[in-house]
């Protein structure tokens, strides 16, 4: 099937740039110093190929992402990082045999936990963005109730997320340092052999962490792209134009089709005036016509991966394979 | 079924919310004074509740949502209000035996539905809004082409849709002349029966247009509710508080569960910070705990409905019923 065949607006990724990003990736943080945050791309086809790339353990962000890592047979070490409340659900998910580590910040998740049969937890510490993760001076205190409840307590995490996307690189450099002292100080209280932090933005900064619970690279987004990064734009959604008028045109991606919490999608060459919820008008940068198919460039990736069921993998015009969004819901 | 057991972030609708909004509605625009556009909610559930009141002819924005809606039996009378370029797909919409009229602006749009065996268009006219739509003046030549190549033409359509969402009540009065006067020196030229336009915002001051394509109407959002409309707030993300910390709490509803192309959402009582890939971080009005319930409202509903794969129709507590969010994708 050629990219020309394909109803859009439509998830498209380039074979060969995600691949760079993966080999990329893989040789900065070989193995177990990166575990892959699949919210970035909800896609267990995608998070196969970061297992060929030598990265077994996995971070996600929601129980139907566990769930569907483990249906996809790559359970063999899963870090909900986040919290939640779901006993029954979690019992389920633990029955499965997979190895399941959840992210505990108060009293009340590590009872969650327990009445699930987890056994293993990390403490999940506040390193500076306002979001959960218990204060870092309560962690060895929470530490000490969850493995008098019987849990594994495997380390800490913490996540800088409120430094990960700063566009410039010193400070970037100036504000980790901080946040993840903040970390290493909490994780002398808990013990364990996990400090779980990092992110596309700091993959190659935090040296404190053991292990960088990067996503995007793997996709990218325009707002990554503006960091510098050794990573490449790998996913645009294809659109078709629609209508044509003097000084704009309409392709067929708006809203529904593209996350908008990091403002307009990109056309290159082009000038995007807006999104509407099925639309985008732009001013092209060179005459298009109605039929012509256009590169929208998401300026977030992670949500905009979540609008779609599927993703076509290419080569040029070539559609090699087509992955479903599979880890997508609640 | 009670909402607290339902797994969050869950879509729900308060079901006598919706009914009082589809009464007041159809009391305003009864039967074909009103065609609802399905993009709202897109949730042919929710359309037999609009047929129920009266509304037997639709309104759609996609391919997707017209195929969706003539397999609920809802095809007595829809209107693609948008360009399509997809023959093929056309053709087998056609043979379905739904009455199908599409929007056309230009010779390609035009040809795309004579090669798709539609028989009934309307001219798509530009009366403001930088879209789709022909120039007022250029809408009695494409109706000529269109009839010249076999086919019938109903009217004309023109979106204001940079009038609906203008809070000020008295500026959408003063704008909405001009546009409705452009349209109609369009109609002049194209003849046929309709004169299809406007939206939630100008359901009762467009009095030039033959029907009337409002969709919000039905389960509004925090951006319509400015408006001072005769329509209340019936649909929420419901979401589990997960972290407590001091200063602010933490749900379970985030950017993949929100669109937040108008801005953050709205917790009552509460102050919204900022939203997440999985998370609402916000500072409570009063003291919450992990396991707490809070209800996160939209700033717009139409791409928020589209995250979700179902609406929970709740009278107080309990679910009444499940409906499919059935017309997503494309």
């Amino acid at each position: 099937m050629k990219i020309d065949q394909v109803t859009t607006p439509a998830l498209v990724v380039e074979a060969a740039v995600l691949e760079a990003n993966l080999t990329s990736m893989a040789a900065a943080l070989p193995g177990p110093r990166l575990r892959p945050h699949v919210k970035a791309h909800k896609c267990t086809s995608l998070a196969a190929r970061q297992k060929a790339h030598g990265h077994h353990n996995f971070t996600c962000a929601t129980m139907a992402e566990m769930e569907g890592m483990v249906r996809a047979g790559l359970g063999e070490d899963l870090l909900l990082a986040n919290e939640v409340v779901d006993a029954q659900r979690l019992g389920a998910l633990v029955r499965s045999g997979a190895r399941v580590t959840l992210a505990v910040d108060s009293p009340a998740t590590i009872a969650t936990a327990v009445a699930g049969g987890v056994e293993e937890v990390v403490i999940d510490v506040n390193v500076g963005l306002p979001r959960c993760g218990c204060d870092p001076t309560s962690a060895g205190s929470l530490a000490d109730t969850a493995r008098r409840r019987g849990l594994e307590v495997r380390g800490v995490m913490g996540y800088e997320g409120h430094i990960v996307g700063l566009p410039d690189r010193a400070k970037r450099i100036e504000m980790i340092r901080p946040a993840m002292e903040a970390l290493l100080a909490a994780h002398a209280d808990v013990g364990g052999d996990l400090v779980s932090a990092g992110g596309t933005g700091t993959y190659d900064i935090n040296g404190w962490a053991t292990e960088i619970q990067a996503g995007s690279y793997a996709l990218m987004d325009t707002a990554y792209a503006e960091l510098g990064l050794p990573f490449q734009q790998a996913l645009w959604v294809e659109a078709t134009v629609i209508s044509v008028s003097p000084g704009w045109a309409v392709a067929d991606c708006g809203l529904k089709a593209l996350s908008m919490d990091h403002g307009n999608p990109t056309i290159e060459g082009s000038e995007v005036w807006f999104c509407s919820d099925e639309h985008v008008t732009f001013a092209p940068g060179q005459p298009v016509k109605v039929g012509d198919r256009v590169r929208v460039i998401p300026a977030h990736v992670d949500p905009t991966v979540a609008c779609h069921e599927k993703i076509f993998v290419v080569d040029g015009d070539d559609v090699l394979e087509t992955w479903p969004v599979d880890l997508r819901g609640w």
